[in-house]
């Protein structure tokens, strides 16, 4: 099985390249009669095309266009096909590319693995790709909607300015309003000048980005491979530049001792509750129905506007400056890719979890 | 698609309860005329079996019965199938907790998922479940020795104490030879006192695994969704008490600038290589022919000897010692399961990558 | 993904060579609390044993050995494995062919694609591989009784005897109390006379199964290529030997005009039903309430007792009369193993449909 | 896992809706570097689109799209993406179907699995979905050309017109250069005159479609439930109004002693073959070097332009004539539409087949 594909029975297949006709997907097994809102799919992507210091030029309108499955705005339980012209090619930026493998990007890999490559924008590699997961993240995001499941993400890190310490911390209602995203929003004015300053030195940061979904019922996930963490890991970490993951307290847990650690059970008016989330709202892969809260890292854009050694196929090497439309800092556009990721994996328990019993 | 599944082309099928009859898998996709070193995955066994202060008194001899897949050693192309007995089931000391939810455990989870559980000993959800990670693990090795490709792993971490900063310092020559296979065995006297001294106290501790994979030729990942960081996140987080995984300069690259981070690309006598590995051998999701690198941290144990609050099925609450056999700290036994679950992944990319091309 | 797993959510792994120490499976996905009837499954197994004139002299007692999944007699939601051991293994009856290539055999095409195999009694190509179907197909049927569904097998043609020109003529009550399960149980004595007069000749014989599934509510398929008769064709033709499959009319539904063939809809006290079945209760690849209908053509077993003449691995060609045991007919003993597999596809089916809606 | 996505490692995703804006899909798994013929493809959707008496006069231009996976004609090893619009809808001759169940179709049992239809034109269950089939199976054709591997098929039988008994007298050749691909192409005025005769009674046929598969290398299958006849099987039974399929000697072999249908092997220069192929091709689910022979068997359509009492919605019956386009014999389509699904199969097991053995 290729690798296009993601989910088991809520299943997305992506397809596109960066600087080809169009990019696009087909969610295959989105249940009959979910009622669509397109503006709510439409306002996703703008959220992941937002303007800021140093955000690329390379502003389309990503029009979705729908092929298949719908009844006016009504799924119809058949495959929900869509695509997204690419509109703003500028191929001939990437001429000088064609043989070169940039540092940090999937040149040389492509080339390994295929013996042939786009080299136009990065091609399938780019993060363009991701344009199609926000869609059919958007599509899961209003399925999860229907069962009162809500996922949020904000960012908690650009380059060296941390934004927050700890999930408690984060007011993702106040978060929700602010431009970027930011986990602690009084901190915008300092991550725009620290973006604005990047940006005039030609070089590129990382970040971090948390997320938090509310509302999941207990029990979703499937021991032992497919442990629910091990499904949002996988998620996330398909996502260009991720370099980490970690749920619940995430690495800090592997310094405390248990007796601090464990998240004590508690009965109230007849109710299971916890008394703290350490393991982030799974337990033994499976979902206990707290808040799901886990973090990504990513390092920073490699398309630095420096010079930089560069090998060529043909065995030379040479420094260059690379051209082309680049985001000096993606971070604030991750959140809501992120999310649409753990969406996705979300939705596809819901209908696994369908299977675990009799009836 | 059932969770007890792992991989795509070299398909490890595992089953088994701590306390039922017997643990074990099925391997179907080992390509054929394979030869099994049966000294060796018994020796893969006993590093899961480590001896040390606070490690489980459960010392199973965990001998290996072979049921199908092999003409004498030489593997036939069909399904390996494989059993372990249980021997050394005390059920008993589990009767009290039939109806408890032990804190930062599964019990409560796998009852919401499937209204039923097994509760001797965690059943499905038990450590134990590892064994049949660790013989699969070992054949994708054997596989993994033919193209002369190498999965080493070390402890970084245990507690409170951090044996290693980055991989670089890590000499894994060095930690092969040691009991703990502590990534600076010069540390071994403080982590042997750290372990008594936590066992004494009926508490217990969690720690971090490096491991690195040397050898694998450019070119294995499958983009978009199926990166090879992708997979080997899910192969380590569906460990249980997995919290946080890394690659690379991990969580420290969402904190630096581009120009830095770079991994700059060389020739030398025609041949390619880099500079640096701050990408931990994989790019664009496919590996670049480094060593590939990663890290994974685990929470303590959460069966501490110290008293502590449970909520029953029956909605009451009490205050209960857990009795049972349990580790006050798995993490050096968990090497050798790291070291598996990214064996498998790799044993996997290795059969896809033969679909890449033409011929 | 390999060959030896079946269905999707309720999903079946087999293992086992003819000559090897066991066979059994693993089976995932099987819902929580379902009670299993073990003396059903054993008795489903002796079904498989049938004894005949000419059926093999191999009479395994085919004792199945639980290993885990189970509290009791009741399933978990975890992993269902068995075994069953080989107990009457005469692998000397073999040594003469282990480099010859038996007409019709696998012997020839296993070592194609492998380079190597098992050639005492076929490996894993010997019809003894379907002692797992059995097992696994009885545990589908005591899931699929739940519902009020149930799948029936009955024997239409032995050779030249042809017990049953359509579904419409056959008493499956009468059928199910023959012991060779023939459609019309009045030619009983005439088949066993075929029976001995064959097998005193050396030779062997084919035959038709028909199966009938009654209960099976609307809904059931999964369109596009999922299609209830694609999954029901694909589950028939894995079993060895079998050449041919048709559902409903079959092959004669070629010869006929629609407006002959259609199946009328009519209400009768408010309640759809169908004045006939000519599409054997499916349409468009989804189950529509009646009952379904197939059959499924064998050829006769390859192992004659006549001098034949084989080619071996060395190039050399002679004449050989096979030893070893087998059966002249095999076609009473394939209906349970033909209502295993249906039962696999319907019980996989009844769990596809789950996540067809939003609730 | 969903219905509308074929095949393992060639992988081939569909989707559209008779009457929805486009049908399309993503060939996932293509290897990179073949390169495609353009002029091929369209040649085949001519194919398709064959025009004869009765034929349906929707006679689409069906232009292919191309979206992504591709460097000018040369596939990348990326999703190749196409689509093809729905250009003469005339949705309005379906209005009156809104509620109407028609007989033999798949309206009652898409409404009875979802809940909610498409019903212009039968929506995704329409024969106007294997458009899509083509042009995947026409990639596969390519794919499988540089191989030596070539598939062809040929209408055996239209209604009560026998056209063959046996793929031994089927001249391929000759058949190749017959437009409506008739087995023998001297009986092709007959059935002219039969299709005119249908069609004035506004009744319809159904009717057999055989298929070869030639240069097919030994070793190619998957045992045990992976069976290449297994897939063929499936592949073909998933087309609509397919209700049966045959290999090799096919029903006949039911009716066979073992000593008169063994396939005997002989050697000549050195090389293996066999001295007749009664087994089609495949022995053990893998393919033995012979050429791959199978049947298709397809009810009429079910479209009659005759009245017929049908069921509503609303629980009421009356009697409605059939408005909309229809073919009154869909066979000669069908020939291309086979061979795409075979060379799919086909070219998945070639890519399969890499991974049996060790290198």
């Amino acid at each position: 099985m290729p690798g296009n594909t993601f989910g088991k029975l809520f299943r997305f297949t992506s397809f596109g390249e960066s600087h080809g006709p169009a990019l696009g997907g087909v969610i295959d097994g989105c249940p009959a009669a979910l009622e669509l809102d397109f503006g709510f799919i439409q306002s996703e992507l703008l959220r992941r095309n937002l303007d800021y210091p140093g955000s690329t030029s390379r502003k389309e309108p990503d029009e979705v266009e729908w092929l298949s499955g719908l009844s006016g705005a009504i799924t119809l339980g058949t495959p929900l096909a869509f695509l997204i012209r690419n509109s703003k090619q500028q191929s001939d930026d990437y001429e000088t590319l064609a043989s070169v493998y940039r540092p940090s990007h999937a040149d040389f890999t492509y080339e390994a693995k295929y013996g042939i490559r786009d080299h136009r924008g990065g091609g399938r590699a780019s993060g363009r790709e991701t344009v199609a997961r926000v869609v059919a993240g958007s599509i899961a995001k209003l399925f999860l909607k229907s069962f009162g499941i809500f996922v949020e993400g904000a960012v908690t890190r650009i380059g060296p300015v941390c934004l927050s310490d700890s999930f408690k911390d984060i007011d993702f209602e106040k978060t929700r309003t602010n431009h970027l995203r930011l986990a602690n929003p009084s901190k915008e004015e300092e991550i725009l000048q620290l973006l604005q300053q990047t940006e005039s030195e030609g070089d590129t940061l990382g970040g971090t980005v948390a997320c938090r979904i509310r509302g999941v019922p207990p029990g979703l996930g499937e021991p032992v491979f497919d442990k629910l963490q091990a499904h949002l890991a996988k998620a996330v970490m398909s996502i260009g530049t991720a370099k980490s993951f970690e749920y619940g307290l995430g690495q800090a847990a592997a310094g405390m001792r248990g007796s601090v650690y464990n998240d004590i059970m508690k009965i109230e008016e007849g109710k299971v509750s916890f008394v703290t989330n350490h393991d982030g709202g799974i337990q033994g892969g499976i979902s206990n129905g707290e808040d799901i809260c886990f973090q990504v890292g990513f390092k920073p854009v490699p398309s630095v506007r420096i010079p930089q050694q560069m090998v060529s196929a043909d065995g030379s090497t040479r420094e260059i400056i690379l051209a082309g439309r680049h985001d000096n800092c993606h971070v604030p556009r991750l959140v809501v890719i992120v999310e649409a990721m753990a969406a996705l994996v979300i939705a596809d328990h819901i209908l696994l979890k369908r299977s675990s019993r009799m009836l």
